[in-house]
């Protein structure tokens, strides 16, 4: 068994802790400076508030300011804080031998005219290769170990399967990937399309429809069908693995996120036809990953050119980022239909 | 414009009507012998009961003892019967010179120790390369012009062109695809897996969950990405394009048969606890195509020897066929997680 350190006390990344102390680690789980009431909440009585959940009493939450304490023989850390705490993290844990042995945090960071992926960041600011958490998770699932596939991806793939062997638990099932580009691709887009997919649900409601069979069933797999496409795309653009797009990390993941994540809930206001700062007023203050990592890769379709072969992306980006209204390009679609 | 005699009078044979008929085209839809109520309620007042919608009046509605009347004249056949009732339709269709030009049924059949595409096995019986139509279309959406994107596939290019173009209304998006394979094993074997999604949701309802953020989307979302894993398995088997199971027909018309098909009820029923048995009589005797082709299917993977590498598929079968309680096999997902 090992000691564990997970900075990033998040709803994924305390979830996490979970299945860590299931499986007999010690775990110690460190706040961020905007993670102060969950750790004071975890101290006092081992409730998490944003999971509204208790989780086991074994895992020991520290403040930020006890960093250096929770990092005292550490074997493992983890990096769950958002992707916007990235570099403040780094800065951190810089004064520490330890190097980061996994990202809980995904995401794409765009550099000059090309994309990297966050576990590249991070190694390159702290050394070593750090893997890569990925596939279909809801934390508020997670911590009441509802079962799940993940899988883990790196540069590294001895780290990548020592890491696989030291997570599993009978409810937390592992398995590993060798295309640490495709899995963190899949990884990002899947927020941005999962608000596509869940226009149709908010166009339903709109019409005055009731969740039932005779629903858009038909426009939300659609588009989903069509965001796996683009995801498989941008894949072959940074030269990952385009079946990864098929799989957990893809299709699996833009699954959860559409039927479990909030990233769903705001693409139903915006198929309703709520205005996009309507939608995000409706949100009250949750964190958008979806608009995001739409920002990042504006910047990165532009440079490539690539407008023509990623239609749903596009309007999606005029939908989130420049407050368009939802008129998805069917017709753009599965290499178009004009004939 | 050209004039469409469409052969079964089901609810997706039917429903395809009404984007042929907004296109201006003739359209008469003749019943088999066990739609003589819906050809009845269609020719008195253009009502479908099991659509339980008025359809179009341009519908022309034959019964199938005037099969020679509705043939008179048509350019293009459309084949909508149930699989099983394939064989009686191209008996049928014998006399007539009119060769089926697409196939609204799908499926597989087993034939010695291989599988054949159903295209194929009425382009042998009747002449001609027929096409075939796949991708997320629930027939009641259809039918009330809800907008889906579908692809038209087959052995002959020019013939999928044509009827592709012939097809398209500003409601249904019609794209092709060269690999017929791939297609028709997507659009057979989804209806299996869809079942096996489904599971999740009845997990949640067995243990008093309500539909909400905090059920067992991990499950479903888990499934959903090994069953895409296992379509494109079986495609390989036959010599498909893998990354069909990524798009329209594998991806996306899975997350429509589990959000809208009966296929996602009775998958539901197994989930929380019911055996085969009780599930199927809640069905009320609903078509279960997903028993049809796993029945296919264990012949097929047996021969194969492929058990190892369909454990989801296998599952199924001893759900589906054998009566076996449901126990997802997890740890043999995704290439396994042992280590």
């Amino acid at each position: 068994m090992a000691i564990f350190t997970v900075v990033g006390a998040g709803m994924m990344g305390s979830a996490l802790c979970v299945p860590l102390v299931d499986r007999g680690h010690e775990v110690r789980l460190v706040g961020t400076h905007l993670d102060g009431d969950i750790v004071t909440a975890l101290q006092a009585r081992n409730h998490h508030p944003k999971l509204r959940y208790d989780l086991p009493e074994a895992i020991q939450a520290f403040p930020h300011t006890a960093l250096a304490e929770a990092m005292d023989g550490a074997d493992i850390l983890a990096l769950g804080v958002s992707s916007a705490g990235v570099a403040w993290a780094c800065e951190q844990l810089k004064p520490f031998a330890t190097r980061p042995t996994f990202m809980i945090t995904k995401g794409l960071v765009g550099k000059d005219d090309g994309l990297r992926i966050i576990p590249d960041v991070v190694g390159e600011a702290l050394g070593g290769h750090p893997a890569a958490v990925a596939g279909p998770c809801i934390a508020g699932e997670l911590a009441r170990r509802v079962p799940t596939c993940v899988v883990i991806t790196g540069r590294d793939a001895a780290v990548c399967r020592d890491l696989a062997a030291a997570l599993r638990t009978p409810y937390y099932h592992v398995s590993t990937s060798e295309d640490a580009v495709g899995t963190e691709v899949c990884a990002a887009l899947k927020n941005a399309f999962a608000m596509g997919v869940a226009f149709g649900a908010g166009m339903h409601a709109a019409t005055g429809g009731e969740p039932g069979s005779i629903a858009m069933h038909n426009v939300e797999s659609a588009v989903f069908a069509q965001a796996v496409v683009e995801m498989r795309r941008v894949i072959e653009r940074l030269d990952g693995d385009p079946l990864t797009a098929a799989g957990l990390a893809g299709a699996g993941d833009l699954d959860v996120t559409n039927n479990g994540g909030r990233t769903g809930r705001f693409g139903r206001f915006l198929g309703m036809g709520l205005t996009r700062d309507e939608a995000i007023e409706r949100m009250e203050g949750a964190t958008l990953e979806c608009l995001e990592i739409l920002a990042v890769m504006r910047t990165a379709v532009k440079a490539w050119g690539a407008e023509a072969e990623l239609p749903l992306l596009v309007h999606l980006m005029e939908v989130g980022l420049d407050g368009a209204p939802v008129a998805l390009p069917f017709d753009r679609f599965f290499g178009g239909s004009k004939g």
